[in-house]
């Protein structure tokens, strides 16, 4: 039997048909009969379109209803969904919607200003349909009035593949120029099998959708959500006020985000003491939280906290920090930075950490390599990039450009991406490391630490410190701080203050940003 | 990624290395590494003995280290692994050794006068390893000594694909003779990933391994707790006495067994009250467990009761009976009922429930179907019986030869295998349902219920009684018992008593055996 993505669906529908599946952006329940009908139309729709087995229907949205049934009313048809950041440049779109060659785009109302500027020169995209809009304008439908027009009748599916692409995505562009990650639906399927277990996803839970869907389709969550037929509430935009509101009132039992989202979240408990369910797991990933993070979750709130390691290329979670029975004499700190590190492979996935040569690094937490990934989730490869598809999949094994350890229970932690290891003096440097000093800082908001280039040392660090609101501090106290907690030669050298550090939409700090901003204030 | 089950040992020894893996037939611990150092030895030694991709090697032995490293050993080299049912007769082992080709056979030493008589005319197996002896004898190697003469370095593993034929099972025979059913590493592998999340298996577990691992590999659960690095102990023969001690030495946390099993361990249980951890989970399949068990489990005992249902051919777990979000107003009674029955398809697997026209019945728990399974588990087909396979698997779905029921939460019932229902005067009368009843009756250990031949009705239930020790009852007793809780046309007509039914290794009771006791009776 073919491992296809429609498969959760239907289990949805045929065990939880009744049952409250989306609360969508507005607030409105939709069961999963309900969702299931629209996804029949859109079927029905995109074929009316011309979209057949293989082609690609790109979405720029952020976590709505629309954006979710857009999986799979897509899947059905045997097209690919291409997701679309929704914080990048209109040049950047016309680059992608060409590239993946896109026939049809979904647009949110309020992206519109972001496409309308290149929709002429747009080379594939034939349609453009608008969310959140009844009326056609300037060529665009609006997409309630469309879905209408189709039939809810059941979709007669294409003959889909486990083997096809099921999304096609665009890295975050952290180090780069966005990449075209191709996931099947194999990956994605096999990938939803292994985290729902590791996470304890049940038809229990209550997920609110914070991480967008259009990164690494949410880390795949609208797929293991679905087939354990619990409840998704959308939410369309990271606010922290608005995030805990709905936790309160849904009952949530689960969220998924990124460290510096969590940043803000904490921030506003602590200002508004919601009454959030007790259960309520976190789930973190995207790049390193401070142990600070862990213990606050954990000791102060209450409630249970996950860390998860992953990128595009792997579907893409690889890791989980849960303790295991050979961890149980972990206490206190220990503990917390444990389960701040990306932690075990899960189930079906081999993660190693080798050296230059290629060999294995020693298992003691210490000696740092790069981590290398082979498992189900691994991609087929970057979308039209046959040369970078090879320089990065080796024999199967996926090399992350994460620079980490492994200790002799096999708990993996980052220490950087490779781009971002400062090397001073002849020793590497680890940013995560010294970044996670400052969260233990009372009137430190955020943190990032960049090389910059020094005489002597070759490289030296440079922190960037957003400040707490009403504190204030100086660049010596900074260091400080820094040197009480650190080897000197790991220490910031000097510092700038900011109001807020550049992030991807999924929430990662960018610092080829910081370090161009850096380097011209210099 | 081929998915491939050594991929679970190999979790387990990276991440719990140096864990209690396996318990041992005479109590003796053994680490993830040392069995894995054992595994290693295995695999040289067949291939020492030209065991090479595509053989298959065959085992006869109860739950023992040395059956849970076969699976692993055998693997490596890329053969298949053929377990035999302990409970067979001598001429069987013939037929199903040369049927399948084996090359090699270990055999548990307690078990060698099954195969003696039938050495001679073995026509495909070369060599006999005795478990369990240290010395050569009639020309059978003894184990321990045999695996010591290879080394304990890595086996250079064959290149195993995921459609490879991992193991070879005959069925339990319940029906008509046994079929070998080829599941195939990807089979076992999904198989495992979706029953582990609905199991909520962990590291945290320790098992015990009551089912017998030759019974469809213990439904799955050597690969499947090792992957998760949980405890397992051996238990060799099914002694509800040693069960209890086991499980309160060793503070078990979940037990597979088949309900004829669970009868005897509930009534041990009143007698010792053994100190048992409070958390225990009891996974029940194999037939239909009566109502009044999962009542007594719960209520009485306090613990976890969770019924799946399977068949060799699905490798074999297709339904789970967890309570799911749409049926939380379930109480009393109904909760139980509930429970009893076969539960909701697993994620990955679709299950329905169609007449005599393929078409589905209607979702309302009455009317009955048979059950029809598609997903990832179900065989690559049965060897060397191409006929069979064809009749068993159409359009990808198996046709499992169960009887049964869906409601509108999705929820299945077995009520009868197709074989066993009973027509009286026109209507079909599930003989699992009588069953049921006479549970609820304190006199009464076990019941089996099958058709008798009928002048005026065609058929007409008979009941077959064992009474609990001290107890006496009448055939009216029995009858009238069963009329005041059923329709009268479903209530036995006669009554034959019995010390004991007759049951398969995997602890099915064998109708086939009794309506040949009883036609010869009468
Ligand atoms: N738990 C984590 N701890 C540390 N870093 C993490 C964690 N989870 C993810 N990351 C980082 O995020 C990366 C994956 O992110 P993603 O695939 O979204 O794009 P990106 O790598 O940021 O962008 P690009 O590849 O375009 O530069 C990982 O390679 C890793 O560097
Ligand atoms: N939870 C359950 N409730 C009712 N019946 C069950 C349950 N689990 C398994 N069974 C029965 O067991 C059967 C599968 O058993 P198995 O594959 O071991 O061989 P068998 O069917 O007993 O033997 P054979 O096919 O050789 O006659 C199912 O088809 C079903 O009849
Ligand atoms: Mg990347
Ligand atoms: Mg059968």
């Amino acid at each position: 039997m073919e491992l296809v993505l429609t498969d959760f669906l239907d289990r949805a529908v045929a065990l939880y048909g009744k049952k409250q599946a989306i609360i969508d952006q507005d607030g409105i329940a939709h069961t999963y009969e309900e969702v299931n009908t629209r996804v029949q139309r859109l079927s029905h729709g995109l074929e009316s379109l011309g979209v057949t087995h293989g082609d690609r229907v790109a979405y720029l949205a952020p976590n709505t209803l629309e954006m979710f049934e857009g999986f799979y009313g897509v899947f059905q048809t045997g097209a690919t969904m291409v997701s679309l950041n929704t914080r990048l440049k209109p040049e950047d779109y016309r680059y992608i919607l060409d590239h993946s060659g896109s026939k049809v785009l979904f647009v949110d109302y309020e992206l519109v200003p972001l496409i309308e500027p290149i929709i002429e020169q747009l080379e594939t995209v034939e349609h453009i349909i608008v969310h959140g809009r009844t009326e056609e304008e300037n060529g665009m439908s609006g997409y309630e009035t469309w879905l209408k027009r189709f039939p809810e009748s059941p979709f007669p599916r294409a003959d889909v593949k486990e083997n096809d692409t099921a999304t096609l995505l665009y890295t975050s562009g952290t180090t780069g120029n966005p990449k075209g990650v191709m996931l099947t639906h194999r990956n994605n399927y096999l990938h939803a099998l292994s985290i729902q277990h590791h996470l304890r996803v049940s038809d229990r839970d209550t997920l609110i959708h914070i991480l967008p869907m259009f990164h690494v389709n949410g880390w795949g969550s609208p797929f293991y959500y679905t087939a354990n037929g619990a409840t998704q509430v959308m939410q369309k935009k990271v606010i922290p006020e608005e995030i805990l509101e709905k936790a309160e009132k849904y009952n949530a039992t689960v969220m998924h985000m990124a460290p510096t989202v969590l940043n803000g979240v904490i921030s506003k408990y602590h200002e508004t003491k919601p009454k959030v369910p007790e259960n309520m797991r976190l789930v973190i990933a995207g790049s390193a939280p401070p142990k600070a993070f862990v213990k606050e979750i954990e000791e102060e709130i209450g409630w249970e906290f996950y860390q998860v390691y992953g990128m595009t290329e792997s579907s893409p979670l690889s890791t989980a920090s849960y303790i295991s029975t050979e961890e149980d004499d972990l206490q206190g700190d220990e503990y917390y930075e444990a389960k701040a590190k990306a932690g075990l492979e899960v189930i079906g996935t081999k993660v190693r950490v080798v050296d230059e040569t290629g060999e294995e690094v020693k298992k003691d937490g210490t000696e740092v390599g790069e981590i290398i990934v082979k498992g189900p989730g691994v991609m087929k490869g970057y979308w039209r990039n046959e040369e970078e598809t090879n320089r990065t999949i080796q024999n199967g094994w996926l090399y992350t450009g994460d620079m980490g350890t492994i200790d002799r229970h096999g708990r993996v932690a980052i220490t950087d991406r490779k781009k971002d290891i400062i090397i001073s003096g002849g020793e590497n440097i680890s940013s995560i490391e010294v970044e996670s000093v400052f969260y233990d800082h009372p009137d430190i908001q955020e943190a990032a630490v960049i090389a910059l280039p020094h005489e002597k040392w070759g490289e030296t660090p440079h922190a960037i410190i957003v400040l707490k609101e009403g504190t204030s501090l100086s660049e010596d106290d900074v260091i400080h701080f820094s040197r009480e907690k650190l080897a000197h030669f790991k220490c910031p050298t000097s510092v700038t203050f900011v109001e807020e550090l550049p992030k991807t939409a999924s929430g990662k700090i960018q610092k080829v940003k910081l370090r161009n901003l850096v380097g011209d204030k210099q």
